[in-house]
């Protein structure tokens, strides 16, 4: 070994020992007389003294080393005459006897400090020199004790963790599947997993019980928002439950986790169904740190002319609103931006009401044509406004009032800072729809696989309204983000036959997607359900990260590019013969 | 839940408790007033008991279970009258009150027992089924224990576990990679990692000072022998240290698993040098679960006009041979196949020469014209020969000489049953060569990566006589099998660079290749090392497994295809078009 302690670990009890560290040169200060040298490893700093008077050679030697040289010391140990407390070693400094350069280093392209200077791209580059910065290394030391307490929680009940195979046969299931040519085959491929949904199910026929895997999965997706074309699934089945024993058994997990790692007491898991998180947030992964639920007002609406709202209810549509509380002083400028926000393409309000509950006691808003202030104030009541208050209403279609009121309650939040950073919002959103409406067809297209059960109350609309089937498919959801997604799975062959039909899907087609499935259906499967957390978010939530890149060591930019490797890049004529594949690039492509 | 025991839980402590079990039905017997069903989860087995008496109409449905129902039982735990020690529940059954079938099932296409009659190729397709039976599903649970103990151990030793991308650039590094095109960067591919190494070296470079992952990694390679596409490592590598400190780290792994998981505690585990295993025992992974080195005769042989050894000698060759001891009793036919088998041509011998101690006291040979009885009894005194005794000697050129008679040895044990197969021979190689010489060109290549460490004593050699050059490099062998391969690497810029040359890598390849890595040597790398364990053929070393498909949920066959999911497979026009590729197969190719 080159060293006998790491600089994160000698204290006052050290003082007089003969040590020796390795680390990188975090910088230098030249105080005449004496010289400090902060050294730093994983796991933390530790002060190198050099002094004039005693050993000038030595200090003068010292000076001359630069920002992360790598450098071994050996030295005695003793107290500091001014402490610091703002590193762990702060009591100690090491006096140096001698020293080795180990490596030198030319000037890193960016600061290596927890502010850097160093934009993104240069950043991912040099990612090596990235995770130097403490807050990247910190994020990437607790993703491994995140993953670690996981493994030690499913463990303990008695979960097995089994490898499934990366090479698979492409079904399409949802997104777009990464290809790999196969040399051995040639004109065929496997496809990486998006999920190893089809295999742990197939574990549970196997009767492996209970069943997980921190794994890789792959999603050949355009890179809109925080996507990465790897993930990481901390992806689970049991086998012989109902949904409440999975939904225990990883509201268990959560709260292990997060007592674990970050020393959060996470209370009981609230769960609301998809149907009220709809209604009340105009989400199906509402972000509960904040209150401002949505108010439907069709039944209270005061008798007036104002047109838009009487379409909106006569018309079967939904009239309702937001108490964005204390922001009645908001500038026209304010509301129009909101506004603004309603109306983008993929919200498609055609505005906004407001009522003003001033604080001079005073009652304005946008339609004060249409309604006089004592029905304003009758409005107002429905929302409990007090002075001080703003009321945003909206009338459409009840889709699209939620949706954009939903959008519009996390923008409020924003602007106000309603969110208290340090509190944690948790919960299971149960009682998703089976299916969905394809915009397209009309026809049903399955809301999360087509493997989630029905839920057997509701199979007497199977035929006839198939969109009022609920599946037992639950999702957890943390400050708004999705970070699990599961499901009770269909066992019986004769039911998962049902779905597939109603999905579209005729014989051939299932026996030439989902053949292996459903034949092992013939042979005993228990009835299982189980879910998959998204890890990388997880960590990104738990650890403050602004985007999944944040938490992976080297992560692609949006454009699916690594720039410190440089890859994708094209690869020899030679490897493509081996595969049997040619480049086929169209001009339209580009 | 839909129980509240498993089948392998209940003991006499549990009798007159009310219980719910659920399970596969491992078999029924129907004893006229009796019939009793084996009722088989992950944990154990479980007698139902049914009583024509008390309840003939549960116990006529009883007896219409077929084997691999899924059922759920409701009952009374009861002490058996007849015990059974050959499972945990023997003592125990239930007396059954109701049954529920949650699944039917067809007869299995083979018998799902410890012993089945089911081929491989059956098996596979049907893995599922497989996965049920005792063996397999014990190999997957130990799987897991294994990859479990290696965790808390490393995680114990401050190495963080680091998820490195699968997508990577294509770095021909050895062996072949498998690809991915990008459909975003049209005409470009992404390579799947043969192995972390680059990246790990960089976590090193970014201060990680402690590394592990335990891995999925791909190679395309032609299916000789017991391979498989995608395999897994045990991915490790540390910084600031030498080669004793990897050597002492990994070997405190091996003991600590070793005894959590099959109790065995395993002695120091020895280290000898490449030259010594190549001379002694003819490999570089020996087995020594046995002895019978190989004994070099060119300094003891009697004078003789025996023309193949003179030849051998005079030309720098070697001779040299094995005591298979108490084999001289070997017949004509049985020494013939041991000659045709140092004969076939990838071992190359011309043949054997034998010497016979009988029993009878004579000494015999296949060169008696040659060599005198008192001459062959000086040749066996090297080897310690007894009666009973069989020499088996042989010359050529060193190399030759070495290989054919390390295979022999082994022939040898397993025709003789030498090896006792409780126990374990696990050591380490070490001082393996830096380079060797391309049989094709004469040229210096790598022995094990370019990134390996020369020694530091041999760099006196490294311009002159390269092939001199020992490596800082490990290997870590179990029964016979390289575990683990690792080394320090190198750590500084220059010499990686003269390394490179030496392999023949201009500047250009260099940094179109490995530039990255390069590049970050110039920012601070410290010393480092590492190795990588296989994790699939250790788990199949310590669970008596014959192949690692053994060790595996789902593997591939011997020419890559999944038989159970029907993988690779042609894909859709449509998927080709979007990754820019097309088809084109070879006539030659097919």
């Amino acid at each position: 070994m080159f060293r006998t302690s790491t600089c994160g670990e000698l204290r006052l009890s050290d003082v007089s020992k003969s040590v020796t560290l390795a680390g990188w040169v975090q910088g230098t200060r030249d105080l005449g007389g004496l010289t400090f040298v902060d050294l730093r490893d994983r796991y933390g700093i530790t002060q190198l003294a050099f002094n004039m008077d005693t050993n000038a050679d030595l200090c003068l030697r010292a000076r001359k080393l630069g920002r992360e040289f790598v450098v071994q010391a050996i030295g005695t140990v003793v107290e500091r005459s001014s402490k610091s407390n703002k590193i762990d070693t702060g009591d100690i400094e090491i006096v140096v006897s001698e020293f080795t350069i180990l490596n030198a280093s030319e000037v890193p392209p960016f600061m290596i400090e927890t502010n850097t200077d160093g934009n993104e791209e240069l950043r991912l580059k040099y990612r090596y020199l990235d995770i130097r910065r403490p807050v990247l290394r910190d994020r990437l030391l607790m993703r491994a004790k995140i993953a670690s307490v996981i493994r030690e929680y499913l463990s303990g009940n008695d979960f097995c963790e089994i490898e499934t195979p990366s090479f698979i046969k492409s079904t399409p299931e949802g997104a777009r599947d990464f290809l790999v040519p196969s040399r051995l085959v040639p004109g065929s491929f496997y496809a990486l997993p998006q999920s190893p949904q089809i295999l742990k199910q197939l574990l549970m026929v196997a009767g492996m019980d209970r069943y997980f895997q921190i794994v890789k999965c792959y999603r050949d997706e355009d890179f809109r928002g925080d996507r990465q074309p790897e993930f990481t699934q901390v992806d689970c089945e049991m086998s012989f439950v109902e949904q409440d024993d999975v939904l225990n058994m990883f509201e268990g997990l959560i709260k292990t986790l997060f007592k674990k790692t970050i020393n959060v007491d996470v209370p009981a898991v609230e769960r609301i169904t998809y149907a009220n998180a709809m209604q009340k947030y105009g989400s199906d992964k509402p972000d509960l740190r904040f209150d401002c639920p949505i108010v439907e007002l069709n039944a209270v609406l005061p008798a007036s002319e104002f047109p838009v709202f009487n379409n909106a209810v006569t018309s079967g549509g939904l009239v309702a609103g937001l108490n964005a509380k204390g922001s009645a002083g908001y500038t026209r400028k304010q509301l129009d931006e909101l506004t603004e926000f309603v109306k983008v393409s993929h919200r498609g309000l055609s505005g906004l009401v407001n009522i003003r509950f001033n604080e001079d006691g005073t009652v304005k808003s946008s339609v004060d044509k249409f309604y006089t202030e004592e029905q304003l104030r009758a409005i107002g009541e429905a929302f409990g406004a007090e002075k001080g208050d703003l009321l945003l209403l909206a009338a459409d279609k009840t889709a699209k009032v939620r949706k954009s009121l939903g959008d519009l309650r996390l923008d409020l939040a924003k602007r106000n800072n309603w969110i208290d950073e340090s509190k944690w919002s948790i919960l299971w959103v149960v009682d998703f729809p089976l299916f969905e409406e394809d915009e397209e067809t009309g026809n049903p297209i399955f809301v999360h696989h087509p493997f989630c059960s029905p839920n057997p109350e509701d199979m007497q609309y199977f035929d006839s309204e198939p969109l009022k089937v609920r599946a037992l498919q639950y999702d957890m959801v943390m400050n708004g983000n999705e970070i699990c997604s599961g499901s009770i799975r269909i066992h019986n062959p004769d039911l998962q036959r049902r779905v597939f039909e109603k999905l579209g899907l005729d014989e051939e087609a299932q026996q030439q997607k989902f053949g292996f499935l459903l034949n092992s259906f013939k042979y005993g499967a228990p009835p299982h359900g189980g879910c998959a957390f998204g890890l990388d978010r997880m960590v990104m939530l738990m650890t403050g990260g602004e985007t999944i890149r944040d938490t992976m060591a080297f992560p692609k930019t949006s454009g699916g590019r690594d720039l410190m490797m440089d890859a994708p890049t094209p690869v020899d004529e030679k490897q493509l013969r081996e595969l049997s594949i040619k480049i086929d690039v169209k001009t339209e492509a580009k």
